[in-house]
């Protein structure tokens, strides 16, 4: 693909790149990222964060607003045992995010924020996570990670998560295709935010689908209980066993694929 | 979904159609629906539907225009004993074309000839296979369902075969989302026409990922080998070992999520 | 454009054809086309093809479903004095609308119906008014010209119509800038439904633009005054003297636009 | 439009807002931007900025990266007579911006950049001119504007530029649509971004197609020559003739709208 040098395959480096954050490993094996939803005291998203460990998760996010800070978000995943994933949406944020996260994660929004890519290439020395614009292409998102490698960060994680349709008004499109197209094209390894999928039902479909077609990992979400009702039920997202439910069924797909002799490659 | 009444789920009617077609099944269980391509005659033809036949295919598809009329597509289904697609694309054809098919097909071009789609709930008498618009929503598709089945014929299937997105020029984007989607909201079997993925690569995970997802049946094209050039690569389309050895892998995974308990509902 | 050659610019034929339909010309000068819209009797349907005859309009469209008949169609244009377009669905049509219209239209969802355009190519022997679809690229738009066109029709005059874009739940595109991307690679003339640009507002400001870019023609709908009510508010659409308003800003940038010495080629 | 409260038109401000930048005025009038694109000196550059301020150009922009810093682009403004834009694409280069230019821009990939939204909302004390992103519905777009209204900066000129379509790998659709359909919801100036039409005839025609459907202003690229080759036609972009050559004829068509009693609002 025209334009795409580092994060093309080639001869001359490994066919598959596998990043290692925190202990956990994306790429070449399946990997769970879980995200705390909605608003919650640190209890509630301990409570969470040790459920989702439990179901499998391999890595954290709670999103710093709602933590309350970069560095309450570290202290949780220190508790929970579990690397933790912080957005950057400023420059500015680079260096304090990347002190306390394992991985930070570029938005949709800041897909072609290239000042942003550039300076997480550059001071991060952590490994990105690149969400897709709903608007971009294969090319342009490649693109988008070549701005963080050619700065000198080897480390990006490229996320899927819904393309905009004619009917995107009522429905996010999962584009599915792009896995095994990103696949062909780059070395890099690919999630996917199936959390935007839809119901509980769609979630489970396009999730078993997404590994079906080898995807490297899914990221999930997981409401929060809210303290204030002393109720099991979160406010927003799927609840603790729901989601426990889901990452066994992913799991157990992804097993499968191997025992069908398809891998991750 | 507003519009939507004969093609909805609802409490009066059964919560999945099975639509038979000359002893073929479309709906609740996998179909593969096999499509010679290119140029051939009889005898390559019938050599090719005799292995897709025993490599598992449920149904034959010859474009008329290739096999040179329905009468012979219907001979060489005959031969092959499977049961047989015919597209239509006007008024006219209908009748004979009924006379001769086991399922008629509207192609994506069609979709919205309303004309045609009367005529074919009224005269065919027969199983429609409704192949969704490059640009088509799930409404204006399963719109276009609708008037097949109010003029009479209950047994329509949707053929989902990617959408046009911003990236088209490129690549098409095979819409899996759509899969749940329609299951959700009605009673009809969907099926998907594969072999719009790409090369052998995307085929296969995304044929994998159709089954994971719950899709009713894949359509995929078997190339005809030339009988000129006595060898047998096909000019065009998989080979008959590589559908084969596909065929054998869809099979395996929709087994596989029946082992899951993941039915086709 | 790679496929396009009859409606190619070359230069071998005129630099702009010129479609002549029932003493009205379409191509090289600003053409208005009237439609009537909602439901009426004849009387008020008369009425209201005088009133927009006097603003100035150059052919005359009464939706047959609504006039109860080609016949009837071909009665209020006469007595109206002037060329009538009727639309066409399906392929047996073709001969009896031909024989009551002096142009034949193929609305947004049969751009792609080819039976139709190629027995719209054999038998009509009366220019066709092609609408593009809402999804159709400029090539194949053309390429649905190139159908009538190589069957022996050469009087096709194509008909933007606002295309699907991300947000076409909200808002048509209506698409200004294919008109000089068409008259760069196409000789024949295009118009444009200017009524889907949306309220009365934004059907001035978008046909005031349409012809600044250099459109042929516009087609905008009146709305027929209910004869129940007695009263000469229309049901549906633009009343007769909102009509004539918007027809006479037109015709009056149409004369600008040739004083700053910018014509229609 | 839900959640549009600033950038909305309602009864307790004014119907439309009139931008100041350095003298100049946008909205209410007609308002032609110049940008200056391709390498050259600043002999060249003064030049061309001289040129396209005797064709009429109210505000100058030429790009930091090819002027080399902020401090040249004021330079050239003042010699030239007009006031700048300059683009910032990063939080922190807001303050030394504002500092230099009269107009602070927002590109199409940072139209999401709300971090960067948001301090120039705080910090930039001057007008921004924020561009539509690629893929942004009209509510997307009004939405990154309300960001920096809230935050206390009155001024925002909105800047259309051409929106992606299942057709855009061949094609920009400048959705002039959107020029309406803006002034009917919104208080703000809107420009377009005229250069993305294609070559000269596209960019004349959707020029003055713009200019009729109410545009407050337009922007247009001038190829700078190149002084090494001692020759008067630029390396890239519109010759100053040719740009001299639309400018007359943009100014000539907004006259004759107001002759025609269609103002700006």
């Amino acid at each position: 693909m025209e334009g795409i040098k580092l994060a093309a395959r080639d001869g001359s480096r490994p066919r598959k790149t596998v990043v290692e954050a925190g202990g956990a490993r994306i790429g070449g094996t399946f990997t769970l990222l879980a995200v705390l939803e909605g608003a919650g005291d640190e209890a509630a998203a301990l409570a969470a964060a040790r459920t989702v460990k439990d179901a499998g998760a391999d890595l954290l996010r709670w999103p710093a607003g709602e933590a309350g800070g970069f560095g309450r978000v570290r202290a949780l995943a220190d508790r929970a045992g579990l690397p933790a994933i912080i957005e950057v949406t400023d420059t500015k944020e680079v260096v304090p995010a990347a002190a306390a996260a394992d991985v930070l994660m570029v938005g949709a929004a800041n897909m072609q924020n290239f000042s942003l890519l550039k300076e997480l290439g550059r001071s991060a020395g952590k490994p990105v996570l690149l969400v897709r614009g709903w608007h971009a292409t294969l090319k342009e998102w490649l693109n988008s990670a070549e701005y963080v490698l050619f700065e000198g960060n080897p480390a990006v994680i490229l996320c899927d998560a819904g393309i905009r349709s004619f009917e995107s008004g009522a429905r996010v499109v999962l584009d599915l295709s792009a896995i095994p197209a990103v696949k062909d094209i780059s070395h890099l390894p690919i999630v996917l935010d199936v959390g935007r999928a839809g119901g509980p039902e769609e979630i489970e479909k396009m999730g078993l689908a997404a590994v079906a077609a080898g995807v490297d990992g899914l990221m999930l979400e997981v409401g929060l209980a809210s303290a204030s009702s002393r109720d099991s039920a979160p406010a927003a997202g799927l609840g603790p066993e729901a989601f426990a439910g889901l990452a066994r069924k992913f799991a157990a797909m992804s097993r499968l694929m191997e025992g069908l002799g398809l891998d991750h490659d």
